[in-house]
């Protein structure tokens, strides 16, 4: 099943039932007006909205408009970022020219959940000095976790997959990441590809609460990188546990993998610049990738091994802040 | 004017408008049916809020129940809490036996937003030996302010003030700063003192977007500390626009001060307790002071010179989670 949100004129949009083919949809109706709403009454919500899809591949349902949509959740209670891929972390410490993180736990902060920008939204920053960035990953939205969830019954929590733009401000990362503090000014808004899946939607695609697809991630047209999501050191479900241990999780809180890399880095490229910047500085002594610019384009969408895009497609532009 | 949420098996609850002794308030009706709402709309729901405000000092209203009151806000879209005193920051790195921050801006970490205790309810955590401590700190609830603010501009934006408590699990708290990425684990939910005042209510308790009053608090029931607000290196306004720097702050969102301290902490004590051992670590080389046991109750109310409690009292007791 998947699921997707389209502008109303409401903060949190119209929930929608998408067909297989993405061409056409069904309103879930007033009784789940919103994906947020749904989500809090998820045992009986998914009921409702399966019987649509049931419906959809019987061939119901209107034409749905892609121009119309947003992120499928519009904005969330919580956002918790994880950083589950080791080849990302690792390479980051040469970006940011920083010390390895001594860590036994999954890292993780919190971030701005208010707004998730929709696939196709313009991204307005104040500054290309401030070194705009892309970062690809992969997340999943959890129905409400009790405190003290272990990770074996946190995959049971796991409702739907979405895929995620983690814009990345890089210039003012570091003096924020050495205050202990976390990130306020590195971490704007995130973006969201327009269907959010339920876990089974993604087949062989889903395994031990990984996202074993390929991120393919074009700039201004040219791959920049496809790595896939098989590779994370801590499973979502270990993720979601590991956010739950001192608080609960309320319903719709989206946790993410962090930027999508690969261990083969030097054949499928990067999810962010940051990465390849650390690659550059690895083999050259000194990065010659820079930052986005104004008008730059970034698309992302996650691959299946037959070329479906589960999650659809971000493709966005950078802009000036007026 | 003051602001109160009633319980009413909405998760926002219902606001209502308090009167100056507390004993009775209005509800502000369907118009306005949570603080979230009118928060979303504060230029015209203001005016509606203050046209109650009259009629309570003119003598209406109903009986208010202190039973039923919750958080101002009860869940929220955004919170980031500062650490603006510096003596409490000084202290820290004692207690936490790490080095000073290098920092020239505010610090700042987004926490849980999604609940807010009420000032009455049991606080459950999972294990005493996570370092249960309390903070007492002010904070204040902004409407929109978009990206780019200035902090003359954000000064406006401060619609709200309010009085927080925001519980944290020290033995957690080191681990995850080393990180960079801030605090999960050591930042469970806070809880909120029952009125949420606008800045005039405050009269000269409001300077310069600070709030000067004493906090006062009480550990079972002895007196822990009264440091007064009025000590922030940077001023709410600065931290308003520190948050705004590269992000449009939702309406709703709460800016906090950090712990209360005092320079003069040997005469007022502190404002919780991993300070107070950092205290006694500086005059006796080890702390001697524990922290909470199940069954503790903290107590915190801010008061004016005339010995007024403007935003009412938080009295919580620390439970274990079942």
């Amino acid at each position: 099943m998947r699921l997707a949100t389209r502008a109303n004129g409401t903060p949190d949009g119209e929930l929608v039932v998408v067909s297989p083919d993405a061409a056409r949809c069904l309103p879930a109706g007033e009784k789940w007006p919103s994906l947020l709403a749904a989500i809090g009454m998820w045992s009986v919500a998914e009921h409702d909205l399966r019987t649509l899809a049931t419906r959809l591949d019987a061939g119901e349902g209107e034409a749905l408009d892609h121009a119309t949509l947003r992120a499928p959740l519009p904005r969330s209670w919580q956002w918790l970022d994880g950083s589950a891929f080791q080849t990302h972390a690792d390479l980051m410490q040469v970006a940011f020219g920083t010390d390895p993180i001594e860590h036994d736990k999954p890292l993780m902060y919190q971030g701005l959940s208010d707004r998730f920008y929709g696939p196709s939204d313009p991204v307005p920053f104040r500054s290309e000095a401030d070194g705009i960035d892309f970062e690809g990953e992969f997340g999943v939205i959890v129905d409400a976790v009790p405190m003290g969830t272990c990770a074996a019954d946190a995959m049971a929590h796991i409702r739907l997959v979405v895929q995620i733009n983690d814009w990345s401000l890089r210039a003012l990362a570091v003096p924020e990441m050495k205050t202990g503090f976390g990130w306020i000014h590195a971490k704007p808004a995130c973006s969201m590809a327009p269907f959010a899946a339920s876990p089974d939607e993604l087949g062989d695609g889903w395994q031990d609460g990984r996202v074993c697809l390929d991120l393919v991630i074009d700039w201004n047209g040219e791959r920049f990188g496809a790595a896939n999501g098989r590779e994370m050191s801590f499973g979502f479900h270990e993720l979601v546990a590991h956010a739950a241990a001192t608080r609960d999780l309320v319903a719709g809180t989206i946790i993410g993998s962090g930027t999508v890399a690969s261990s083969d880095y030097a054949h499928v490229g990067s999810s962010c610049i940051s990465e390849r910047r650390a690659i550059e500085i690895i083999a050259d002594g000194v990065p010659s990738t820079q930052f986005m610019h104004f008008g730059d384009v970034c698309r992302m969408e996650a691959l299946s091994a037959g070329g479906n895009a589960v999650f659809g497609a971000i493709e966005q532009t950078v802009r000036q802040k007026l």
